[in-house]
């Protein structure tokens, strides 16, 4: 039996549209209601998610979609998987609800065994965990755990900070707050707080009126699809940009004490890097003596056919720290070195430091992630998919540009023209029953949950061909 | 029957130690074994949450303190709340931990409900709210709605970004990502990550190593206590300080979009400020038009005898943005004025925004707190405290210096000689039974949640007195 039917058995077998409009009546309705005490001008509709089963997101019109956006790629086991509300039921999960520790301070006698559970789950090698609460949070405790680290090499991890560092520190001036910055890229996205929105660069309406970090940012590889039939300008596009990040390290005014990139570029548009591109970038950041931290929010935890997506790198040595958040519904960074570990305790600190109930969650996600090995049924799916995207790109090329995630599982993408066309499509999708999110401006991504199968992909498919074939 | 017994029938009633070091034997080995997958350099012991009921905190070892610290001031209605629990095990919240939505996206149908909660223990007048995850994660949202707002204001709220503002905000630079402030004052704590760690200037170890937005920093009030024995000084020093706002205001060099302030600085020493102090701050900050933000992350909920600590000071108009978070569990901010919503939506976004079993959470506890009139309970609780404290001080002047909080519930605090010796004071708390926590360098601050009652506080005062009464 498939995994979608063993944790559903009641799953729909094809979505299910009751309206004509999107959102329709019902949840126009309630997006108006809602809009009274909380700013819904960016809801898609409003979801029911009591009647919301697996791969199948129900709206407040009944409408049933096949969802293969999943709440911004963040449901990793489909809605109301039972094994998840077996967790939710458990004691340990009510105590983590109701008596929140401060982990830091008052650790209860289970947080061992939960931190224990989601370091099983963590990336080749690193072993040691540090949680927060959101990708954004994820990302800024590991640019402060990288500032630590750089400053605690110049200095001597056990020297004592000095009376001007303390003094100076309180005024937000150097040498106690040194100006250091985090190299990241154009269309890049870790987050929308100041420091993570500092590293952003995938849309403006992210940014604008907010002051900034002025870090440096290199270009991202823009690669020309089918790989196969483009290898030498890709690889031509890796080293201009490798050029580009070792130039910035060379030149950069203030120095730059961590490289943050994701595997995938996602939000900023699907796009992807090579093995050699991110062997080239752990080769900069020791030649400069900087940390190498890989965003795996959005691309963790198997979609992408392998449980981490720079799996797919055969980095040496390992990424300094890696971040997670969406599908493992906790958040935090991985990391091996002991002395990514400040120097000394309350440095790395707040008063939760986490959620034990988002940490309980993620074991148990990353328990059934391993059990049922999702990465290799991602794999297996995302090439079944791939196969039939390209045969469907044969036939509407002009609607299925730059197909990519060849062998990245379902982690899959393609552009149209512009934004109002990519924006359309997106809309007409929802005729045909099929929740479907876009990224950049002109593409479509597809970040379906970890238990989408064949079946899943053929009526996506079928959708797709649908749509495309009424333009 | 009091609310403590109405809740915890079985809540012990005195403290029970089993050991003579702190921590004991098999909390130092719990410590030694997590240290292995999480930094626990920090934890006082290690706690047992299952065991633990009402006001009283049980630890490895069997230790059973009355807890008038509550994980860091965020325990609001006693541990393993009956309540909370019934609330923790409902469908509702079932649904919310195993099927979190992207709430901006796709809320669900219960989504205006959860809302609607919140904001039923909201400060007086607000009627908005956009939620977060974390107290600093609170401050930071606040910072980015002052700063779009501040930005309208001057642009116009329907007038469009330009082009040169949108391309310069992916470079980091003006007109679109503009170089403005939020004025923070000295001694404050607002949260550590990145422009919250800017507006933060309580001790040096919270920022060392770390770059930083170089806002402006103003001298909070520094009273003489008792009050009522140091009116004319203090209220030259309430002059002294407004004085220095202001002509941060006037002078500068970047604009000014917001004035964040505790109402009581509690990480920073439990310095308070008078009525008058924050009525003036809310006269500047109408004078220079920016908005006066309040952190009631520490203060809200109840503790200082009134819902929010400010409503002790009629401010008129009210605080634009109010803070929350710790014994709420949730997070984000109040607010009134519509424009402080961003004019278009994906603003202020991002994947999650908020948790939505937090939400429920603090809905719960906003209902118990408003059923039981927990205020006024705390108002009348810490009146009685305040009393003995008093005369405890007569006792012993040394070791309760500057005692402050009278008519602020059981907000209380006072200071030591000196670092050394208060640390030795909480320390010896332990052996009596009493967890007990700290602020600033050379104060105590007590933190109970909000069914400590008269018996809990007799337990206090008597601990106090036999831990002096040994000096």
């Amino acid at each position: 039996m498939s995994i979608s039917s063993t944790y559903f058995p009641n799953e729909p077998t094809a979505p299910i549209i009751k309206t004509s409009e999107f959102p329709g009546e019902k949840s126009k309705a309630d997006i108006k209601s809602l809009n009274k005490v909380f700013d819904s001008r960016s809801a898609y509709f409003v979801s029911d998610y009591e009647k919301s089963v697996g791969n199948y997101l129900v709206d407040s019109d009944g409408n049933t979609y096949l969802d293969v956006y999943a709440q911004i790629a963040s449901i990793p086991l489909g809605y109301n998987n039972p094994a998840l509300i077996e967790v939710a039921k458990s004691d340990k999960m009510i105590r983590a609800i109701v008596d929140r520790p401060a982990l830091g301070n008052f650790p209860g006698k289970d947080t061992e065994e939960i931190i224990s559970e989601i370091l099983k789950i963590a990336p080749k090698g690193q072993d040691k965990v540090w949680s927060g609460l959101s990708g954004a949070d994820a990302n800024e405790l590991a640019f402060k755990a990288a500032f630590f680290w750089y400053q605690s090499k110049k200095r001597g991890y056990s020297t004592p900070f000095s009376n001007e560092e303390n003094v100076s520190v309180m005024e937000g001036q150097a040498p106690g707050s040194p100006e250091l910055a985090i190299l990241s890229f154009r269309r890049a996205f870790h987050g929308r707080l100041f420091a993570s929105g500092s590293t952003t660069s995938s849309k403006p309406i992210h940014k604008l009126d907010l002051p900034s970090f002025n870090w440096p940012k290199a270009d991202y590889p823009s690669y020309k699809y089918p790989l196969d039939q483009n290898e030498e300008y890709n690889k031509e596009e890796d080293k201009r940009c490798l050029a580009i990040v070792d130039e910035l390290f060379k030149t950069w005014k203030v120095p730059i004490a961590g490289l943050l990139v994701e595997p995938i570029q996602s939000e900023g548009g699907d796009n992807h890097g090579s093995a050699e591109f991110f062997q080239g970038l752990r080769d900069i950041t020791l030649k400069y003596g900087a940390l190498l931290i890989i965003d795996e929010v959005q691309t963790g935890v198997g979609a992408t056919g392998t449980l981490w997506a720079h799996d797919h790198f055969n980095l040496s040595p390992l990424p300094d720290i890696v971040t997670f958040s969406k599908k493992f519904q906790s958040a935090g960074y991985y990391f091996h070195d002991p002395e990514i570990i400040p120097n000394q305790p309350y440095r790395q600190f707040n008063t939760w430091c986490g959620d034990p109930a988002r940490i309980i969650l993620a074991g148990a996600i990353g328990k059934e992630v391993l059990k049922h090995d999702l990465p290799a049924l991602n794999k297996k799916v995302g090439a079944y998919l791939f196969g039939k995207l390209e045969a469907l790109q044969k036939k509407y090329p002009k609607y299925l540009q730059q197909l990519r995630g060849k062998d990245r599982g379902t982690f899959i993408a393609w552009s149209l023209d512009d934004a109002a066309a990519r924006n359309k499509f997106l809309a007409d999708m929802k005729t045909v029953g099929v929740n479907i999110g876009g990224c950049a401006e002109e593409s479509v991504r597809l970040r379906p949950t970890l238990v989408f199968e064949e079946k899943h992909a053929d009526i996506l498919v079928d959708a797709i061909d649908k749509v495309l074939s009424s333009y």
